[in-house]
């Protein structure tokens, strides 16, 4: 196991107790979601990460016919349809993954926004290319995904046949119920599952995620076969496993009045997996008027954005930082600096050199600052190590949801702006909320 | 003026007093502002956002040469030498601008990271390409912005020749001091200035943020004009002005408990602008153990990540919606529904309906959760009101850190880190820090 959690930077701020004195509640959440008998035990089928295999084959069969039929495929989803997929296609590969593909498609995310002007833009990035959507929706029923997919069907719908349209569409949603189900097998769209016992935002080692993964170039046998390494490990639940640590010091943290948590990342690679980091974290705990608010941050970047209010401003946050272990290049040098004497002892290092050295300065003056750092160190950016990863941050999910005490699976106050919304848009279902919401519009 | 900020949707959130007992304190801070007489005043003179004419003529006339001879235009800066201009590009533009950049060059933001991996993407991007680089530090002494251009340079002449190399550097820095404007001296380097008087986070309308805005095609006459024209209406100085407004509602909400502000934009295009904003705020405000928290969010996308949490999570939080009025673009129709009946109400709407009561419903969730709703309405995605909106947001800012009591134009904390590397990496006048460091690496 190449993952590490190091609270080294972290013990003037933790009490010595931190892991012992919730030890008992962390074996009830470990058991419970073996056993799938805690609050919402019917959503964590994801615990055994083990697809089928014969459906990971058909995912990369897929993926190899996507890449041959077209130049663009379209992500038609919001939330854990979209986020997971992006993070990873982004960690892996790059952030200017649409600039660089060669003999893959381009990809786009869709449907994760109601702007015309955004729709206008993906319009035009499609123009000219051969397009082939992938609309994902656990439920179904996700007004944004389906809005989306409809104009998207039009607007192909003017360069195909119906028939060539039709192929064009795979719809990844549950595999029986739900109104984009009944309209694949309606329509004879080919089709993927996401389990029914899988949550939106634990979808990522799904078909949710790995299609476009797969269709992106990313080998999802070797991330697949990361979170399997991880959940077995985890899976026999030692008193000091990572997920444990982990799940344990945010809460002792928490408890202490830092109610603020900032996944740090060191490299434009890791922006959009605190994205999806965050809807995992704040989905499962932000109830019951409780949860560590998640929040994200790029270092050196955002040094020079956040890193004044990190170091002085309140003492209301804590650092969670993702440090991988080596980077993939041979890090450049410097044949001469910017003065010619001044700057001379940074001569002496790499790029990777001031790399490190940055890393452990800016530890030691948040820490300094008042600012505990908790440490998880990946070993490298390749598939395997990330499937560790994302497994590690469900699982620890679970486990830190259930030591507060809240439903890791469920999120009711999603509802509450999809039933205004359905509402005021005319549900004759919802027509009391509709007059009384008309009454409150200024 | 096209921006409007309304409380509707924060009465019952705030004290009737909210404004009237800030009075006395707005206009201490205004005049402050407007004399520099406050704490930082040497730093205030982006008040009057008026620049030289020959000087922006001098950016326009750079940028059209600059388009003329790159393909790739590389921007090398960090925190308010990036942030401003990538902002602004993807917001009047497109957040992929690379992808549909026609007359204009792709435009890359390096120097904000010291990943080895980032900078080796780079130079796959700027393969085969006509390079032009515009180094911006207000400094001259960043190590990140320094390390970037120094290894770009080392690229560049492999394929130029030292002549050339040269024409294809522009520095952006302070016009007389710093390491950088001597670098610029003494090479004979083309370059801009900003101000002495202006700090980075507040640099957006100087070279620093128009010349890579200029060369994206951005109609920076307007966007100055927008500034400008703000600028007038502020400095009357008004009871009731939105500036006052703002800064006093955030910090009445602030004074109840509400620890973290989330600027909410509603498209793709507004990320960037967040970040921005995240900088501004931040690090404004964020010393003396005091600071609202800065985060942003994205809807529709995060109703399904962070929705969750701002419905059901603590009640620490308070919202800023930045709205524009329309869209560029006529809304799109929808032909036909997903099923043939239960979704026929939502064919009698086109997008821009659905985004509306979509805005609606979220707003009511929220504040029916306990979430206060500020609201900034924008008139349009073009330069004047961004401009606008720009110098509100600079100015509502100085007065909201002026309230709080802190210098609006310091960052005193990011030193830190910096010292720290500095040691570490072995700078001789550094080397007590450095042995104390060194025993603390575990």
């Amino acid at each position: 196991m190449s993952l590490q959690f190091h609270t080294t930077y972290c013990e003037e701020f933790l009490p010595s107790d931190w892991l012992t004195c919730r030890l008992d509640g962390l074996r009830k959440a470990h058991q419970d979601l073996q056993d799938g008998t805690g609050l919402g035990g019917e959503f964590s089928a994801w615990v055994r990460p083990n697809l089928p295999p014969e459906e990971v084959t058909r995912m990369k069969e897929a993926a190899k016919d996507i890449a041959r039929r077209c130049d663009a495929f379209v992500v038609v989803g919001i939330g854990g349809s979209y986020l997971g997929a992006r993070a990873i296609m982004e960690l892996l590969l790059s952030p200017h993954y649409n600039l660089l593909a060669k003999d893959t498609p381009q990809i786009f995310f869709a449907g994760n926004s109601l702007s015309s002007d955004a729709f206008h833009e993906l319009t035009l990035l499609l123009e000219g290319k051969d397009v082939i959507i992938n609309v994902i929706s656990k439920s179904g029923a996700t007004i944004e995904t389906t809005a989306a997919y409809l104009l998207l069907r039009q607007l192909m719908s003017e360069k195909y046949s119906e028939e060539e349209l039709k192929s064009r569409i795979i719809v990844t949603t549950d595999p029986c119920e739900g109104a984009l189900r009944h309209h694949a097998q309606e329509e004879g769209l080919c089709s993927f599952p996401i389990p029914s016992a899988v949550g939106g935002r634990y979808s990522l080692l799904t078909a949710a995620g790995l299609l476009p993964l797969a269709v992106a170039g990313v080998d999802i046998d070797a991330l697949l076969e990361g979170a399997v390494s991880m959940a077995e490990e985890l899976r026999l639940g030692k008193e000091d496993n990572i997920a444990f640590r982990y799940a344990a010091a945010r809460q002792a943290l928490y408890r202490k009045g830092k109610l603020i948590e900032l996944l740090v990342g060191f490299d434009p690679h890791s922006r959009i997996f605190g994205e999806w980091w965050k809807q995992l974290f704040g989905e499962s705990e932000g109830k019951k008027g409780l949860g560590i608010f998640p929040a994200t941050a790029e270092f050196c970047a955002d040094l020079h954005s956040m890193g004044q209010y990190i170091q002085d401003g309140p003492k209301i946050l804590f650092e969670t930082l993702l440090r991988f272990g080596s980077n993939q290049r041979l890090a450049p040098k410097f044949n001469k600096g910017l003065t010619s004497d001044k700057d001379d002892y940074l001569l002496k290092h790499d790029l990777d050199d001031i790399d490190r050295e940055t890393f452990l300065g800016t530890i030691f003056a948040h820490v300094d600052g008042g600012v505990p750092n908790l440490l998880l160190s990946v070993g490298e950016r390749r598939p395997f190590d990330i499937g560790e990863l994302i497994y590690f941050f469900q699982y620890a999910c679970g486990l830190s949801a259930y030591l507060q005490g809240v439903n890791p699976f469920d999120q009711p106050g999603v509802e509450s702006y999809k039933q205004n919304t359905h509402a005021l848009l005319g549900d004759p279902k919802l027509e009391e909320l509709r007059h009384g919401l008309l009454c409150r519009i200024c």
